[in-house]
């Protein structure tokens, strides 16, 4: 199977380019004194839909040809490929067929309804998924678009790594989160081109670690029961994305739930941002000094934010 | 007296931009479809020390002499002036005298002293503040920047505009909340300049609304007693920025303290970035159809993001 390269991410880049926002890189001279490092952070916070999954689900549903399109898409997912597939598709004016765990947050519900997509609901196990997944499609012919294990997805992810270091220049870190590895593969990918000399490092929160398991044994272990507030992590890496994760990663290091809140925290109050926890775990990783960033140029990319703001209270405030 | 005009804007805008940020301008395709127009948020609650203050007072400190400077600057401010300030005469090498009222939000008192202020508190009322301040400056030799009656002040808060519009091209309204009047009568300025189609209208919370009563009767009407969650909007119209609004400004409307709260809920869920409850005013008045907006293109200049998120239960995620 032919894995995605440099030149498709270029390619993908043009074809999004009309539908997606090239997200502000921010920093914090604060931070950077606290920490002893130059940190950028490439905003996918506020990116459409809220989070960097709106770049692959768009160049997967702008790659289709007009014949694939007509019956639509479908997918299973947790949440943000579920909006991102939904706004996509509605952008190309054809249908997307959205199965999704009951559990999910309702905030990720009500944002796939809101971009017009179908949603069917089943259990929160994988297989419950796979098998709702199949009789969706065998009943729609809607074309699957895998959230992370595809092609044109993962040439889509790779676009937010091209715009910060077209931005910002060279790195001497590029770091992201890594839950099925979408964002990672793509990353990497447009790392190794543009970047060379950096290293590419991803972070993934200890309670499911299959990434970083799989990474050390050189061979795919899918996570067993994985546990961690940064729900966007939960799922099992890719076969197609740990191919590349494999060749093209220099490490993944792991992270505490503490480190994860705490970090969110940091970027809430010093950046002034809202981020979900998944987004803070790179951040997490240097605050826990997983690894050395002294007096480096760091790269991070924020996937999304996505939190449930209905428990803050606002209504203190009045 | 002279009042500022746009080539001193200008001017003052190449003399801080090396040391201010170029804020992000965000929009949100969902709110403009809710809202049935097009809305672009110029985010200086993204600025250095978390608000639009800091190009205000860069501004006032690097246009001073070196002999005027050496004795260092002092003001006396509810908050964000007061951080903006102290980073400001950081930057300069220069001692920043702070005289802050001792009910000023912890955040506030945090953020002076982490930029190297000198805070001397004092009761809460206008007059504490000012005899506090008058024998800070005694003791000291340090200049007074008054954090918005004052030329070049005006004249640094006017550049958020004109980088606005610079980026974001014409549009038929241009928006800011109201207080002191440093950030409107620098818009109002810009604005007239270039843009001058565009008209020109503030927000002002209804519990603190002398600006709106200033500006309908056409002489200055200061405060009595105001009260608002927009902490940033309690102060008084200051006299050089009334001479300025009155005849720059289209419009000033009010709002409920409901709506500023509807209002930054709904910044902090749709665009993913905090605001504090001061930037959330003009979109009250928006949402609350102080202004007709539909088809129209509206900037608002988002001014500040320094909330105090200890109240979050961050700890609910552990």
């Amino acid at each position: 199977m032919k894995l995605p390269e440099f030149a498709d991410i270029a390619q993908a880049h043009e074809r999004i380019r009309p539908f997606v926002h090239r997200t502000p890189v921010l920093s914090s001279s604060t931070m950077n004194r606290l920490l002893n490092c130059e940190l950028y952070f490439k905003c996918e916070n506020l990116q459409k839909v809220g989070a960097f999954k709106f770049r692959g689900a768009c160049n997967a549903v702008f790659s289709m040809s007009d014949e694939e399109a007509t019956k639509g898409v479908c997918t299973h997912s947790s949440g943000n490929h579920a909006a991102a597939l939904a706004l996509a598709a509605s952008m190309r004016g054809i249908p997307a067929y959205i199965v999704m765990p009951e559990t999910a947050p309702n905030i990720k519900k009500q944002a796939v309804e809101s971009y017009g997509g179908r949603i069917t609901f089943c259990k929160p196990t994988l297989e419950a998924r796979e098998n709702t997944l199949a009789k969706v499609a065998a009943e729609t012919g809607a074309v699957e678009i895998h959230p992370y294990n595809n092609f044109n997805v993962i040439c889509g992810q790779g676009t937010a790594a091209k715009e910060l270091i077209e931005d910002k220049g060279l790195f001497d870190i590029v770091m992201c989160p890594i839950g099925g590895g979408g964002l990672l593969s793509g990353t990497a990918i447009t790392t190794r081109t543009l970047n060379p000399k950096a290293l590419v490092i991803a972070a993934e929160p200890e309670g499911a670690d299959d990434a970083y398991r799989s990474f050390h044994a050189h061979k795919l272990i899918p996570s067993v029961n994985p546990k961690t507030i940064a729900d966007g992590l939960l799922t099992s890496v890719g076969e197609i994305n740990f191919r590349i994760i494999q060749r093209k990663t220099d490490e993944i290091v792991t992270v505490s739930e503490r480190g994860i809140v705490r970090a969110m925290r940091m970027i809430w109050e010093r950046m002034k941002i809202i981020v979900e926890p998944s987004s803070a775990v790179p951040l997490a990783a240097i605050l826990e000094n997983k690894l050395d960033v002294r007096g480096k140029k760091v790269g991070i990319i924020l996937s999304g934010g996505n939190v449930d703001l209905e428990k803050l209270p606002f209504h203190e405030f009045i």
